[in-house]
């Protein structure tokens, strides 16, 4: 066996100490991707842990592990909702604060009082959201339940399904970006991307009973509007036609979906012009970047494939590793 | 600075009361999504646990601190099979409290001794089969070592495959899934979905020397059949034709890939009347929705692009972002 | 209710007996998939911790609980420094003893010295390299904020952005893999990509200006070269042509991309011939196995697509599906 650990020498610590004051140039040289003027950003860990527990209060009794009857659940939900209220504020005084964002609109230059102000109210804003939030989740489980032949109970939904995570998160970072609050939206989107593969900006507007099955994949860019009764595959894009150098000022960079549109794996939608009209059906893989009216079925025409025999590994057939 | 936390004032008070006040309403009439019947469920944090301690037992050495030889393997596989007894015997007994399944097949509505009896039998019944699982994941790191030229090693690739990580995890879920065990095979496959992005129903039937390489976006559905020394790359989907009403009474909804089949990235077979026929390979991007006979090599005809020079971003040409 | 935990009876004990004993003798049978050698490997935790200690150090401020300052922040660069050079130092010597290198280059069979040397030597090439490694992540952060138009700070860029993310650890993993370190860095590799969904191999060369957008199903193969300014978007695969028996001999095994290149969503692009020349514009959906010259735009030409009426859920037509 082997000594895990070299004594230090004289020698080694300088090398350390050299490579130390490195970075710190570095630090000097590169602030851009620092943060050292002493003040505290929202950290994804807090992040984390509020989405957590305002996901427990939209599912009561699901993502916790004291069971909970109609008695216990009034206290749980007010410590919950107590330790959210001082969660948020904390993490949308320091969103803000990084964010330079006046405190009011139309105010000056915002103080740390203003702030906290400021912070408290949108906390409170969000708790008195709850009920409405949940009430529209409920009608996202039922149409998850009713998408899927393979769901079996509203628990397995709700406890396993990633198209219910991302909805009930964006539900949530949705409502704290139409509230103005910098940051912290696009955290918890990135949050659950990252658990879920399923890519929602907070600004894209998402009607009632919406279903994403599978998941992996889906992006849906900011200034997407969806309807009611809306159905999604994995791999599909709500996007963009191009990143035009003047994106930024045009109002829908991004398709609308009216209701009871269904748009299958892998297909893709562009344009802020792009309207799918009410109760059309989009194909896999289709590429689509103008209107289609009400009622419409958008399939590939005939895909064009080559057959042929010999099992063996074509030399010449283009196939797609990352080996 | 500024105050983060403002002392709380009478009316802040109040304003908080009421807002839990119109969350608990909510729970009364939002009834579908709660858990509030003072029964425990299975927990997220519970299964994952499982699945670790699991893990580590099919792959021994690999996933724990602690160095492991021959001798202290035994002490190390005894407690934690134990440990896996006992937190199956408590999650099982819950799932199938939660899902009124009758304790055994054909017997009548089922009380809490029937429960704890059949989640025990249950429990032992996976630790049975765990050599039987360690001999076909022998086969699919095989594969992962020969498939991959950028494979060095088995602890390479039992450390940072998600492709082994993934089949490791389906090939337990599979074995609860068949004993009849609800939810936990389904929370197990969404746990391992969202390290890996591979979503595989643990119904799927699949044979040994498996492999996934990248696998990101990857979903095989429930019915699907899979033999021997297969592979698949990142974006294939095996799914279903269409979500159908009486989807849920037909026998196969997803297809079968019969031995030696390879499909590179981002195909898609759909149906369950599809069979891909010993030996055959389907190349990147292909869509199919037709049985091919053995030894079939599948392909793009042709894909028709169009060049023009000029690399600045083109403002009619369709290109997908999301932002 | 029932109880949960039944009495362990005589029977019982010898049926969890029996199935551990069928347990130890398949650690016998499968020696392929055991580490029962008495040595550590280095563990996924060890490594998670080593990556997200360098990333908080090569972005000061925002990946931390305590806020910083000019002054806060030598002590702690100086603390976290010390802690990364210990873990590398023995995460790297697991990994040398493990894979059997030679602990120099052109050395014979290595002892733990000669292993423990060398790893304290490669922790502290890491650590050197971190001053260039920030110059270039400056780099990478800018050409996020400019290429998407929804980011609005460096700060959203920093903490939200899985492309700047996987950037990251790509630098560091690929420093590693430089250095010869072998395990460790497809180890982080694949913890970004379980984050992220993007999975970039170690080995893969990148220039300046790096910026990958939603990122979900990205594939870069282990030889692709890749020059400034260059932009990709979600589910783009930098593949090989199909793993030939011959692939691990072939020096280059994925294309290369020149400056200024943009690569939009779902673009697979194969083989280690393919060059894409300086500033061209791949298209959504394009499958390209040949070269292009510089200033080349290429997008699908008219995707064929079939468009009916009447919305209801075409029984024929062939939509994805995993259901």
């Amino acid at each position: 066996m082997f000594p895990l650990r070299p004594m230090s020498t004289p020698p080694e610590q300088q090398m350390l100490a050299r490579a130390i004051d490195g970075i710190m140039r570095s630090y000097a040289e590169h602030g851009n991707i620092n943060h050292l003027d002493g003040q505290n950003l929202p950290s994804r860990a807090e992040v984390e842990q509020l989405l957590d527990d305002l996901v427990a209060i939209l599912f009561p009794g699901y993502f916790v592990r004291d069971q909970l009857d109609e008695l216990t659940a009034r206290y749980f939900v007010g410590e919950r909702c107590a330790r959210v209220l001082r969660g948020l504020e904390r993490s949308v005084a320091r969103a803000l604060s990084e964010s330079g964002a006046p405190a009011r609109p139309g105010a000056g230059p915002s103080d740390g009082g203003d702030i906290a102000r400021r912070a408290h109210q949108l906390a409170i804003d969000l708790i008195q959201a709850i009920p409405g939030i949940r009430a529209v989740l409920d009608t996202d489980v039922q149409a998850a339940l009713a998408g899927d032949p393979a769901a079996s109970s509203a628990a397995e939904v709700i406890l396993s399904y990633p198209g219910v995570q991302a909805i009930a998160v964006h539900r949530i970072a949705h409502e704290l970006h139409r509230l103005g609050v910098p940051l912290i939206p696009r955290m918890m989107s990135e949050l659950v991307h990252s658990r879920t593969g399923i890519d929602i900006h907070p600004g894209a507007r998402i009607g009632r009973s919406f279903f994403i099955d599978h998941g992996t994949g889906v992006v849906v860019g900011e200034t997407t509007v969806i309807g009611e009764r809306v159905k999604l595959y994995q791999g599909v894009t709500l996007g963009a036609l191009s990143v035009a150098p003047n994106a930024r000022q045009l109002k829908q960079r991004h398709p609308t979906l009216e209701d009871e549109v269904t748009i299958y794996a892998g297909a893709t939608i562009l344009g802020g012009d792009t309207v799918i009209g009410r109760g059309s059906t989009i194909g896999g893989n289709v590429w689509l970047t103008r209107s289609v009216p009400p009622g419409t079925t958008v399939a590939l025409h005939n895909p064009s494939l080559r057959f042929s025999s010999g099992g063996s590994e074509p030399s010449t057939t283009p196939v797609a590793t990352g080996s």
